[in-house]
């Protein structure tokens, strides 16, 4: 895994393990998941290091620095997939991990400090519904309460565990301390399509925005559409529409992303005024207070149209995270890796959710995207050039000779 | 059948001729149609008809003027109902022509001209899909393709003939001439919320509103709702919000009404851009130009949204009827009927279609709305005034008393 080939190559070659044949499908606590730790470990070995799977099924593997007391510099992604997935969502990341130590065993001269590569084994969250157990469980966040979780075969994550050969009550060692821990940097696929429209090969992630997420539910009045004059109406899609439209302006004025992703309509025929709309809304941003003070202004502004046409607004929120900023120092080094001969490094706020979210519990961590096809993603279109992978490998590798001294 | 009190009290007796019990459904050739006439011939031989079943199953009575060889003048409305109906969409007017009738029988002098009674077998189109098929029998405008149509229940319209005991080769006998006929008043709850919101009993039709509807889909491409920015996106759903605010600004500077009862997104995932959206529109207009000129505004307004967003739009039309104007010479007759105490009567369109639709293809048409409680319709929730029902025979007995001499 010498360059971007071979290591789009490798990404390949650990898709073929799969539980669905044609697709790749490959979840927590299966048979595909030991067989990707397994190749997974083969590859570490070659790349000079030692490996272990840990109580949560994470595959580690370390390259001995020279100085094993110090804190280790932790570089992964993760090795599970959603179902009919791309082949470089977490792939990615853990083989272009792999790959640096393998340039790092190749050089003459070793580290002060340890490298440790790991490929988190549940990230998606497609098998239990709850994402991040792997770097739950390494950051020392695991919740009991998560055992009784009965996962898509009918399954609990308990049983699974048992099924798999690991055994619950050992959990707890799977946690990393601080102290373990000199940083946790992560390369991934955009999954946007931001580097590609400004022709950039790499990105330095300056956070992970957190999301909140909330169901919609607006009342208004069902009514025959040809008999209600329209000043008479309490025409919920319409209020829906005017609030859309000022969702779409006061998020552009904020630079944030809010997205209404389903909307359904009550009782949803043709010559009846809707009733009712229910509507989602998933609104994120690089910080808590941006996200929180659009929609704070996103809701006041249902309150306007709402009174203004007779409607009644009731929000309930599903979802919410905490957005978690990567350490300057980090960003700082990955950016110096890129190098400026383009003008500045791209900062660039990740949208979706990574392992770093968890990881950043018990140490600083950083993350480099890397430009795909179209900001396809979750999807067997998934795409990258071999030639930005290249890129992000030389990166990578100068950054992590840098912090590892 | 002499006030409003006991005409509502006679809808409900109707009402009582239902398929389903504890509540009203009454389809066209059905058991209950057979009674519903049989009981409606009752009352129309004790109004003081002579009565006769027509081709099409619709239920006439007549009253013989003084003169038999002129032109009739033809009261009624329909006594087949939708699923789960209300009491008065239809039957009101039925039993409204009924006391007229009654009230002309017991006053001293006998009009000139002969007035006639029909009750409308089916004008809802519940059973076939077809609306109208009673009134189109008698406008003479059946259309052969009909025979085949599949009912609810399996059988088509030919089979469902037989069955109640029609001969489909004989459906011309239904037909009436221009010449036999000298106008068709009806009158009929309103189904909107007009006079209720402006305290009036009553108001008068000017004309029929032609609908015109679509079935739209705007194109736009799906995409990750936390890592894509919003400029961007093509959110197909922002922009069908931006359209539903355009439809209805434009709608109303027409002063005409345009609906979108149905808006589905796709995939319609909370954390997933709309990458397509299907919705409906449905316009209408008491003038089709005013109408066209409206739905050209919006098509236009569409394609500047579809054009700065980057969204495909196809529209299919599924449905198209012209509007259909009262006679001016039945308006002023029924205004004059009314009265002007309270100033000026209340003209209104009617955005709902009416058997009114197929009559002016063999004569001219006029139509009395009454006021209904909240505009409910098609629904059991359906209520009239006993007082305004009152205040409907009043008029009416008074223009049929003027137009029939």
């Amino acid at each position: 895994m010498h360059n971007g080939e071979a290591i789009v190559a490798a990404c390949h070659e650990l898709a073929a393990i799969s539980s669905d044949t044609g697709q790749l499908t490959r979840c927590y606590l299966t048979p595909e998941h030991a067989r990707a730790n397994a190749l997974l470990a083969e590859w570490m070995v070659e790349a000079g290091m030692t490996t272990w799977q840990d109580a949560a099924g994470n595959q580690w593997g370390r390259f001995e620095g020279r100085d094993p007391a110090l804190p280790a510099l932790v570089l992964g992604s993760h090795s599970d997939s959603v179902i009919n997935a791309g082949h470089f969502d977490g792939p990615l990341g853990v083989l272009l991990a792999i790959a640096v130590v393998a340039r790092l065993n190749a050089s003459c001269e070793r580290p002060a400090r340890s490298v440790e590569v790991v490929a988190f084994a549940d990230e998606e969250g497609t098998r239990f519904g709850t994402a991040l157990l792997g770097s739950r469980a390494v950051a020392g966040t695991w919740d009991p309460a998560w055992w009784d979780i009965i996962g898509r075969d009918g399954l609990t994550l308990r049983q699974a565990f048992f099924d798999f050969g690991l055994d619950p009550a050992r959990i707890g060692e799977a946690a990393r301390t601080p102290e373990s821990i000199a940083g946790y940097l992560e390369a991934h696929i955009e999954q946007g399509p931001v580097l590609e429209a400004e022709r950039r090969s790499l990105g330095v992630v300056t956070a992970i925005a957190g999301a909140r997420r909330f169901q919609i539910s607006i009342g208004g009045e069902a009514g025959h559409a040809g008999t209600t004059p329209l000043e008479l109406r309490r025409d919920a899609l319409a209020g829906a529409a005017e609030a859309i439209v000022a969702i779409e302006t006061l998020a552009r004025a904020a630079g944030i992303v809010a997205t209404v992703g389903s909307l359904e309509t009550y009782p949803g025929a043709v010559n009846v005024i809707p009733g009712e709309v229910r509507m989602s809304l998933d609104i994120r941003a690089e910080r808590d207070e941006d996200r929180d003070r659009t929609l704070e202004a996103i809701q006041e502004s249902c309150g306007r149209i709402g009174e203004s046409r007779g409607l009644a607004w009731r929000w309930h929120e599903t979802h919410a995270a905490p957005a978690v900023a990567c350490a300057p120092r980090l960003i700082e080094s990955l950016s110096e890796a890129i190098g400026t001969d383009d003008g500045p490094v791209r900062h660039l706020t990740s949208g979706a959710g990574h392992d770093g979210m968890a990881m950043a519990h018990v140490c600083d961590i950083g993350m480099l995207f890397v430009r795909c096809y179209k900001g396809i993603s979750h999807h067997p279109d998934e795409s990258v050039q071999a030639r930005d992978v290249s890129d992000a490998l030389e990166a990578m590798t100068s950054a992590v000779t840098r912090l590892a001294g």
